[in-house]
């Protein structure tokens, strides 16, 4: 999933840091055709996906944190709604058909250049099963939720804020938890119980 | 701001439609290096600035649509957070310091795929100038703001959607119209008031 190109000295590319005309920042810019390799970032499409009062998690078959248990999200791809992407990705990993609701959260992940776009969503059949990036996918009620075992601070994040409005049929989104607010990783280490 | 290499064939550099080991869609792949160009979808980060009841608008200084008024918006760039790359694009464009407020609206632009995240905002100092993409730069009362020359249907949906919830410290934010619904084309060709 890397964005940088590899072996390509061989083959006598190679790209220079500059500022393109008309730009203000440094871009890797090809020393041969001028070609410039934008890169902004990614966005990541997801949902917390809920079936009579339960959760649906998947156990990740990939890397990074494969094993650990993760809500329905990835890449959102192009010519695709932020929605469309969220129930495609659980689609993908849990077989699972959902309707999404009501947008959750927008998270900001500036060390690795993700924005991370997570919805309510609800499962339209109790239906799903491990997609080709799931080891296994389940429903957890609350207390049952593996929280030692989650893959991503973002997912205690979403899961989180997702309980706290569950009852509310209007509220603005949530962002990223202010760090001295922030437990996720405590919870993580299993030094903190939620 | 094209992400497509230009003239790279005269570098024996080629790239085929397949799909990666573990992936489920088509993507550009290296004949020679097995790199994988993915392209996914781009996020602006933009906001509607208010200051005295006016609205800060920025006449455009490149295409596209060059001459035309729109918001202070532009690619969001890497290692920024959404509120941070709204400001600095007020910078960039209008010398502007700008205070984020709340989300107010994310737009999906599935046929160019862009998200656009719009922020509720304020001028932090009643100071403003044009910044290097931009001819012009402005506060227009309500009543003043050129319709019929705005750059795009979005500046359109944010304004009347910013109006809409002027008076409100909470809402959800907006997506797009429904097609049905959404005059914007109409407006911007003259056809109908706003």
């Amino acid at each position: 999933m890397s964005d940088e190109p590899k072996g390509t000295e061989t083959l006598g590319v190679s790209f220079s840091d500059k500022v393109p005309e008309g730009d203000e920042m440094s871009r890797a810019v090809c020393d041969h055709c001028e070609f410039v390799h934008y890169v902004n970032p990614k966005i990541i499409v997801g949902s917390v996906v809920a079936h009579g009062g339960k959760i649906l998690l998947c156990r990740r078959a990939i890397e990074p944190r494969r094993g650990y248990w993760t809500l329905p999200a990835g890449f959102m791809e192009q010519n695709e709604t932020t929605q469309e992407g969220a129930k495609r990705e659980a689609f993908e990993e849990a077989n699972a058909d959902i309707r999404i609701g009501d947008m959750l959260a927008l998270y900001n992940v500036t060390h690795i250049s993700q924005v991370h776009i997570m919805y309510r969503a609800e499962l339209v059949t109790p239906e799903f099963s491990p997609g080709m990036e799931s080891l296994e996918v389940g429903l957890f009620a609350w207390e049952d939720i593996p929280w030692q075992d989650l893959a991503f601070p973002s997912v205690i994040w979403a899961l989180n804020q997702y309980k706290s409005v569950i009852h509310q049929s209007h509220f603005t989104p949530f962002t990223n938890p202010h760090p001295s607010e922030d437990d996720a990783m405590d919870i993580l280490r299993g030094l903190k119980k939620v």
